[in-house]
């Protein structure tokens, strides 16, 4: 499944890049003189493959599961509180909810694994694995069977918003305990050494960090002969929301969609896709530098520049929200800017 | 007239701060996991006096005008290039114009010193004191009651948009020749050496900034017996959009309307004000940490840290349209966002 997913992933055709530049570099400003907004002009551009872009439909996909080792304390919060927050994103009280309407996002939000029972519910997405994932400290997290199973879904939300029209897709996630697997497929992907991808998550004092760490290296040494390959590290220590969005993530990249990336969690579903083909940083923006200390590790291995450095460390996609207004404002400054030929204004003199 | 504006500036009343911080830190999130969001919404509260800020009616205001000094050669750009942005900006096809429409906020546009004739313009507000700065190499760029006149304009235009129920200010300026200006106030403000207060403005090149520096150079020593005072220095090295955007800030505090601050030219605005009544800074929200090497050292002087830093700048106004999006969320997370109480989502268990 994984060389199907990975092997339709191509490298942008970057033949329109002169002309958006040239487009850009024409508009009433001096050169430059929009920083980052220009770079996403001049990307957006390429995944659609027009000097036009636009923002069409956009969407924020919240992908929430459980995790068996949440039940050995790696979190500050107690595991119910996944499907707590599940139902406050249903009842629209949450800050993907409220940042997604300021933002004029719609939301999806997907049940990969989480442990609990939600019944039919009209605006949760089911796509149920199991009732959380395994403890890593046990064995494997998931079977390879399963994990392509939660894969197979993000392609499958993928292909049903694509026909809705969208074209961006900020995705964001829930799971009590998924730092801690973020941070183990962190260390598995990129040899970050373990304490540098361990952070506080959603708040452990001094304590809870120490003992987190001391869980991930008993994790670690559970697996001996470990496999540095992405799907058997993934199927090791990932969440099934970590997989679902790497699955996402290559079929957005496949249709051409701009992938808008959050934090620390959503960027370790990226480690694991990006190893299976590169050619998704094509497609993707990075939202926000998250202050969940491996994030700026992981984005440093990626070479990225986020847009945004807020200090956030939320989740949910809420670093994606913010930041999808600045795609629009990208797209506005190619289509709606007046050139300076078109406004009579004189160039640079010197 | 400087007294008088100053001396109704007064320090926020922090009663509510508690409030505040305590209808944050019970929303369904991580404790401070919103980051800088969560700062704002507390000063949004503060400055509008509720535990409920909105953001009503927000507007942008660019203030133009013409510097003498622009005929020595401080900028990369000729002259004629005020007016003919004026001009864009009445067309609609600057990118503050596309920034403002992205992001829902008014633009105003004031005519402060522009060399130029523009006529009865019905999107044009008509604040002219004269045709231009004088050259601050000749001597002071204007007279106290020019100075004077310009401020008012500031305080008039805060009237009315206070009138229409605006409460959040975002601030640009548009003045070739306007960063040399910025440049000399800074260093006489805050002491930082002038080569360090001196940047590229809209692309000068190396030989372009060692003559720009040069040319400032030579206006502090056409200055011997130098002030300190903020008006003074305003007066001798201001532009006229510097001192309305000045006269703006103090009359905006003194309405309790929120200040987005855009960058160097509008911050050098600010640290007149600042020196005038320092309280102006609580009213104040950084949109953006500009490429303009001055900005930087401006933002450490003031102890501010900006919403934003994707190297813009363009001037006009965009850096502080682009984070109005900001102080809107920020507004909606206090008023929209669920509490753990109100959605039943267990609090941190360790």
């Amino acid at each position: 499944m994984s060389s199907q997913f990975a092997s339709n992933v191509r490298p942008l055709d970057r033949a329109l890049q002169p002309a958006l530049q040239r487009a850009i570099d024409g508009k009433t400003k001096p050169l430059g003189a929009l920083g980052l907004l220009e770079g996403l002009a001049v990307q957006l551009g390429l995944v659609q493959g027009t000097l036009r872009p636009q923002v069409s439909h956009p969407h924020i996909l919240v992908c929430a599961g459980d995790h068996g080792a949440a039940r050995h304390g790696v979190s500050a919060f107690p595991q119910d509180v996944t499907w707590q927050m599940v139902e406050n994103f249903l009842a629209g009280g949450a800050a993907i909810n409220v940042l997604a309407r300021q933002a004029g996002l719609s939301l999806v939000v997907a049940d990969v694994g989480v442990n609990h029972e939600f019944g039919p519910r009209e605006r949760l997405l089911d796509a149920k694995v199991a009732h959380g994932t395994a403890s890593y400290l046990d064995g494997a997290a998931m079977t390879p069977e399963q994990c392509s199973r939660a894969m197979e879904h993000g392609r499958a939300v993928v292909r049903k918003l694509h026909e809705q029209g969208c074209n961006v897709l900020g995705l964001g996630e829930m799971g009590i305990g998924n730092t801690a697997s973020a941070a183990l497929l962190m260390h598995c992907l990129t040899s970050v050494p373990l304490e540098r991808c361990t952070g506080r998550g959603t708040g452990l004092d001094d304590a809870g960090l120490r003992r987190k760490l001391e869980l991930l290296e008993r994790a670690l040494a559970a697996w001996p002969n470990r496999s540095a390959q992405p799907l058997e590290v993934l199927t090791r220590f990932g969440g099934f929301e970590i997989a679902m969005l790497a699955g996402t993530m290559l079929a957005a990249a496949e249709a051409r969609m701009t992938i808008v990336v959050d934090g620390f969690i959503v960027t370790s579903a990226l480690l694991v896709a990006h190893a299976l083909a590169p050619a998704v940083l094509d497609c993707c923006v990075f939202a926000h530098r998250s202050q969940e200390q491996g994030h700026r590790l992981q984005l440093e291995f990626l070479k990225a520049r986020p847009l945004l450095d807020m200090d956030l460390r939320l989740g949910e996609g809420t670093g994606a929200a913010l930041a999808v207004p600045f795609l629009r404002s990208a797209c506005a400054i190619l289509g709606e800017m007046a050139s300076f030929e078109s406004a009579g204004v004189s160039e640079k003199s010197q």
